[in-house]
């Protein structure tokens, strides 16, 4: 069994780890951190869980998860950096969900982030956990990041277009929407129900932390010089991610080609749906699960090309993502405790 | 024109006051307090009243309130209690919406919102802002109670019960409902969109203050001793409140006679429909109007009368029903600037 | 492995079977009919499914369910009774969600249905399917009528106490709450999200068909005469149902006793979870699950109790039920196949 | 009093026109048609119009228009082709609020619609009602074709730009999110509340009927041929739209003069709210009242321009748009009886 330890189990990543890890056949969950919650059962907070996770919330002073094999850490970024080279020195295992490790370059990390790297060296070393792209990376990881939710779309996404180099890397546009419960656990006016409920909006048009983060992956994807416009919106939904990418195609290249090129691509990730060309995949048909699933399409046969991508941005773009990395780093099957069917209706 | 200023600007039931005074003929929006947003303009927290309201918020100690003719307090209790005397003294009319003139017992109001009042001696002068059994003493009023939005249903739909003595008033369960805006605008977590939405639970059942203030008017209806449990429930929607009252009848009675002495009630009160025996109102044929709707229902024609209560929790059941009594304190007629026909869909 | 048919696997009850089953240890999913469907993979109609269901919807004609060990029927009533007796005689299982075989007296069946009952000789055979109250009987039955979703709250809510004799039998009011999955997937007016969306109501409170269902079988707890009124309404939500049940105590009994004799009642109920006295259970706490979470109150410590049950509709309220009844009638462990935790947020 | 009638009184367009018309000043409500619903009062199908719409639907059969000094035709297209001529003849002014005679070209409108255009010699008549850009032909028009709710966002938020030849017209890319109210009041399984709520998808990407007719109309901003790629989205909230419309800039402009083109463009249009520079416009903003509110951004100061327009699709892009046509046909002031304040929260 996997002794797992948990750093910041009460936002939606938290308890959405928990809502995984507890029926993981390979794992125990050995300690869940909470300052602010020192001692409160899990199951007071998350009355989903009573009966199923025993373990209470402990101080992070007390909690010694050296004890652990793999310490993930569900929150805000800054947290793991503080942590992680301890953990890594004591041979523990470290995936961070948030942003600290994601992106290489230390300067564009600090500019976007507002704080300092205090653990610069580690950079290099962590393997960006996105499986589907970096599997071999992964699995022989001591330190993954865990990609962002939005990230996680545009990359599967536009990886099989750039990579061919059929679309013009310098004319991404991804106007992307996501359910609210990516605002996190926070008690913020913006994102309550009366604010949220029955509207629409975009916001962060101006820039938005995941923009660096993005491009710099996607550059990796091609020689030419990538120019993305990324455009985030709220949807009154709580889970579930739609991203709508435009490509601008500059090879002659039929409907059927496009859909074999991501067909071969994803053959071998048990998460990544590849839908009939032209279906209008629905975020729901991932509600709890941690498949991806998209789509082709190809307005009046023109030069622009859309792909249709959605997920749950808690599971696949969070901690779905991160139990798929932990099953690769221990060397478990790819899918083993991610299972769960979508909740439909 | 009459000079309205608003204390407490930034809430819920202050938006509301501003979209319904904003097109009242007879009123002149004077002045907005908000210690925290001092010098913002209205219109950039609430971008709904561009181009319609063009006052910006003032901090209390600049606005000069004594100039105006009336001054609604949509703040939490205790601030109206602490300003009125004063402005009563200047010559303003004051109506509370918050609660801190409803409850004439002072020892009743200091247990249940464990402040001390400040001025008992205004408490006996208060009228109770509930129009339609308290007309009169509004007209003439200086300073108005505006009634809870639970008490609000439950007094309108228990009243012609208790008055003609067919119910036993020992036994009143009162199952409330209402969406989330009922909460405020105020940053916590149990309100957000991703905690309330897509769920229903009932809060508060131990006890909720709008009980005593209930119990209380309910109590001036008969003779006999009120018993009454309230159940308030949370519904994952903005605006709306439903009230279930159920009553145990203790004479015969028709139907008919039950549905007449509800009509002949409210025949002369505007904002009171009285819908057909059996009907099932909605909260959103409602919603944005000042109209409280309500319907007979008797299962198995038993000794179980149960009323169903709609209205808008924040018109009928907070600024709406502020504005009517303005419109009585000025001599207006009662229904000027609340004619609004509610949104459905 | 047990060979599992599905008759109308195109509504939400039948739907949820399939994400139930389809990961369930010892099933094997044979067949799903739809007239209407017939050919048509279940995945092109539910892609939350793709992947893991692969069966087509086949024609009731060409599909041999007799091959089945266990047929359920997740249908309108009327259905099962024309189907069940042939394939009883077949010796194959058969579990009704429908309330073909739920009210053993034909004639009040008639009365609520609308329609004749075909094969009234297995009314008495049938055994009612709610696994807390009657377990044995599933274990030893061929046929088995999953209870309603209204019902089940109301039976499990109310047993200990009218077992116990603790509240007057003939004045039990039982205010409900569902989501809108509840209504099916039929086009229909009504349920339309612009219809039913930020909006509360009640419906059928003149008479609603779980009223005899419930009504039979709570009687089925006391020698007293049972009176129930039963008031369903609508919440804004997919799933989810609760249940605020009222009862008139009518001996002297301590908040501790309530709550010993609930835990002690349901202490080998895997699916029903008593919370502490005093608790305010979500339906978000269980949605997805089979759990059904329950909690007492006691205004004023008077003499009115307040039962609050809260449930998945589709699952503990439909599919899962019927599911957790198939492991019974199989001789496997109550809780197979049903460990989903209930996705929160 | 302008008499009035509305042929389709029972969609949501029809209820809507209504809400509006029932509160304006120079208008009498004369006839509402609906063949299902003949005799049926209107206020027993939409209860918010109790007491404020005393009419019942006629048949259309009985019901004589031609007493009506302008006729709304709030049905589905092809009904407004079939009575328009005769009722022009008669002298009464037409607007139609679907799709009859908004698109010139007789082939086209066949081919996206299915049916053929049985009044041809009316459509280079009739004037395309979107006030903004078509003043004056609407103030002498006697038949108005009502923009669609798509192409009035798209073609508010791209004049400027085309206008002013500033962005290549070969490449816009127009990613719309609408409310479901947009499907209509129609029976049908896909927007049934537990299909759309907690849900997104994009729909019709293939072709959406809008999209010839807002290509047409930006065809006449500009000499260079349109290039138009139009995404549609459903979003699960009842109204609101929100179109993010990208441009390419081929010209060197500063986001100040940007700006003042919008503001320059826009200063005599009540109805049309140009926000700051960067401005994220909210859906809410507009419920209910008659305003779109639009916003421009430009990320990275490089080359690509959005501009996020919002407005409610039922009253700006629907019956309130057709009111304010009739206005300005009647020689009213464009904003009389359309002054109500979105509702918000």
């Amino acid at each position: 069994m996997i002794k797992v330890g948990i750093v910041g189990g009460t936002g939606y990543t938290g308890v959405e780890l928990l809502r995984l890890l507890a029926v993981h056949p390979d794992v125990q969950l050995t300690a869940i951190t909470s300052r602010k919650e020192d001692g409160l059962p899990v199951a007071d907070m998350f009355p989903s869980l009573r009966g199923r996770v025993n373990l209470a919330f402990s101080s992070p002073d007390k909690a010694d998860l050296s004890q652990c094999d793999v310490v993930f850490f569900a929150t805000p970024h800054g947290v793991a950096m503080a942590q992680a080279p301890e953990l890594l020195k004591a041979g523990v295992k470290v995936i961070d969900l948030a942003a600290d490790f994601r992106i290489k370059d230390k300067a564009v990390f600090e500019k976007w982030y507002k704080i300092d790297h205090t653990c610069p060296e580690l950079l290099e070393e962590a393997a960006y956990g996105l499986a589907e792209l970096n599997r071999d990376a992964i699995k022989g990881a001591r330190l993954v990041a865990n990609p962002g939710c939005y990230p996680t779309t545009m990359q599967l996404g536009y990886y099989p277009l750039l990579k061919a180099g059929l679309i013009d890397a310098g004319a991404l546009i991804a106007d992307c929407k996501s359910g609210v419960s990516g605002a996190g656990r926070k008690a913020e006016i913006g994102t309550l129900f009366s604010e949220s409920s029955d509207n629409f909006k975009a916001y962060g048009v101006a820039g938005h932390r995941h923009t660096p983060e993005t491009s710099a992956q996607l550059q990796k994807f091609t020689a030419d010089k990538v120019g993305l416009v990324f455009t985030p919106h709220l949807v009154p939904m709580i889970r579930g991610m739609h991203s709508t990418l435009y490509g601008r195609l500059t090879k002659d290249v039929s409907n059927e080609q496009l859909q074999a090129l991501f067909e071969e691509q994803y053959k071998d990730s048990p998460f990544v749906d590849v839908m009939p060309f032209g279906s209008h995949p629905e975020t729901r048909s991932t509600r709890g699960s941690n498949m991806l699933r998209l789509a082709l399409h190809r307005p009046d046969n023109g030069n622009t090309v859309i792909v249709l991508v959605v997920q749950d941005n808690l599971v696949k773009g969070a901690s779905g993502q991160a139990v798929q990395c932990m099953n690769l780093m221990f060397g478990l099957e790819e899918t083993t405790g991610l299972t769960q069917i979508a909740l439909l209706p």
